[in-house]
C-alpha cells in the first residue's frame, strides 16, 4: 500500500483508527478458549466488526510469539485474513525488531514477503545498517520506534544529545537514510506536545501514535499537534477497544469503543 | 544456569567462546537441504562437533523466524537438543527484544519458560519498563545492547548524552534497574579499548562480545581489557566458524575453528 493511498482511505472512512490486536489468552472471554484456534477466532471476530471504522490493524506479535509454534500459526492465519478480506487495510507488524545487515534482511523478508504485511515497527538504537534493509521494499514502510509513551521513554529517549533529544536525533538522522520516504514513526500521544517539534523535522512522515486514551492523551491534541495536510496519523487503540467486554458480547463492545473514537476523528477531520 | 556456574564451565573448558547459529539456509551445506528439517540437521553437527570447544550457543532467532512456523519448529528443537544433551552450555536467545510491560513478560515467558533459554539479548532503546521484567526470573539473563559492533552504532550509541556516550548512559541507567545482577551486555570487539571504561561502570557483569575476527576485533585486546577476576566474557563467533566449509566436511571444518579460538582463550586464560 502506498501512503497516497493509506491518506485516501482515511478520508473515505472518516477515520484514522488503528486497532492493536494484542491478543492476550488471559483477557479474552473464556468461550473462546474452546475454539481451535482461540487468538485466530478472537481476532477474526475483532477485525469483522471493526474493519470498517478503522484504517490499520497492528498484530503485536509478542502475543503470537509467546505461544511458539502455535502462536505463528494464530499470526499467519490473521495476517492472510486480514489480506484476503481486507485488503484496503494498512497492516503493521508490530515486532519492534532491530538488528544488522543480514539478519535485518531475514526479519524484513519474513514480515513483507512471507506473511505480507504493508509494516514493521523497527527499534532504532542500532543505527543505519539496521534500518535501511527494511527500506528496500516498494510499498512497504519501516515504523521507527522514536518518541514511545511508556514511563521508560525518559530514560534515554528525552535526554539531549548535541542539543537536540535523543528521540529528535533519531528522526533527523533517519531521515537522511536511503529511501526514508519509507519510515514511518511511533510516537506516544502522552507528550502530545511534542508533536509540534517532531513534525518540523518529518513533516510528511506518517506518525504512528499509541497511548491515546488507556495512556492518558488526548486525540484532539494528537491531531491538533501532529495532522498534515494528508492526516498523517495512525492512532492506535488496543486494549480500549479489544477488551471492552470480555462476555460474549465482546465483538459488538468492541466496536462500540471503536466507533466511539471514529467519531471523534471524523469530527475533527472535518474541522 | 548462575553467573558462578557459567565462571566454573570457562575455567573447566579453558573456554570464554560462545558459538552464534545464525543459520542461513543459502549458506548451508546444500547436501542438508535434503534432511527433513535442514535447520535443526545443520545446528545439531554443529553444536555435536563443538560442544566441548565452547560454553555457549547463541541461536539468531531470526534466521528460524524468517521461516515462519517452520523455523519456529526448528529453533525449539535446536533448545531442546541443547537443554537435554548439554545442558552445561549456557543458551542465548538473539532476539533483542524491546517492548512494554506486559508485552516484555509475554517475551520473557516464551523464551525463559516455555523454551528455557537461560538468556535473551535486549534492546535498550525503551527504557526500564521493557527491560525489568526480563529480570524477574531466576537465574535467567537479558544481555542488552549497549554498543553493538556493527557500522551504525555510530549513530546514535556513541553520541554524547550528559557527558558521557550513550551506550555508556544505557550501562549506568541499566545497572540501577531492579534485579541489574542479572543483565549482562553486548559489547562489540571492534573497539576493543573501550572495554577500560565499560568495566569501570560494570566491573563485575558478563559481557557477550560479537565482532572478533570477521568483523576486525583482536581476541588478545578484548581479554586484556575486558576480563574481569571471574573472566566476565562470553566471544561469540558465528560465520567465522558455522561456515568454515560449505562441503560434507563442515562440522569438522566448525571444529578446526571453533579449537583455534579455544587454543588462543587457554592461552589468554592462563596469563
Amino acid at each position: 500500500m502506498t501512503q497516497k493511498e493509506l491518506s485516501q482511505q482515511i478520508k473515505l472512512k472518516k477515520s484514522f483508527l488503528c486497532v492493536g490486536l494484542d491478543i492476550d489468552l488471559e483477557k479474552i472471554p473464556p468461550h473462546l478458549l474452546q475454539e481451535e484456534d482461540p487468538m485466530f477466532a478472537f481476532a477474526k471476530a475483532i477485525i469483522d466488526t471493526t474493519h470498517d471504522l478503522c484504517v490499520a490493524y497492528k498484530p503485536n506479535t509478542a502475543f503470537f510469539e509467546a505461544y511458539g509454534v502455535k502462536g505463528w500459526q494464530s499470526l499467519e492465519k490473521t495476517i492472510q485474513y486480514l489480506n484476503k478480506n481486507y485488503p484496503d487495510h494498512f497492516t503493521i507488524a508490530d515486532a519492534k525488531r532491530g538488528d544488522i545487515g543480514n539478519t535485518s534482511t531475514r526479519y524484513a523478508k519474513a514480515f513483507f514477503e512471507d506473511l505480507n504485511f504493508d509494516s514493521v515497527t523497527i527499534a532504532p538504537y542500532m543505527g543505519k545498517d539496521s534500518v535501511e534493509p527494511f527500506l528496500e521494499f516498494e510499498d512497504k514502510f519501516a515504523i521507527l520506534l522514536a518518541l514511545t509513551s511508556n514511563a521508560g521513554a525518559f530514560d534515554f529517549q528525552t535526554k539531549t544529545i548535541d542539543r537536540l533529544p535523543l528521540y529528535q536525533q533519531v528522526l533527523k538522522t533517519t531521515s537522511q537514510y536511503k529511501n526514508s520516504e519509507r519510515l514511518m514513526y511511533v510516537v506516544g500521544a502522552t507528550k502530545a506536545e511534542y508533536l509540534q517539534d517532531i513534525r518540523k523535522i518529518v513533516p510528511d512522515s506518517f506518525l504512528l501514535v499509541p497511548g491515546v486514551g488507556a495512556q492518558g492523551g488526548s486525540l484532539e491534541e494528537v491531531y491538533k499537534y501532529g495532522a498534515n495536510d494528508q492526516v498523517g496519523l495512525l492512532v492506535n487503540s488496543s486494549r480500549g477497544i479489544i477488551y471492552a467486554s470480555q462476555q460474549e458480547d465482546f465483538a459488538e463492545a468492541a466496536r462500540a469503543k471503536a466507533m466511539q473514537m471514529q467519531v471523534e476523528m471524523a469530527t475533527l477531520l472535518r474541522l
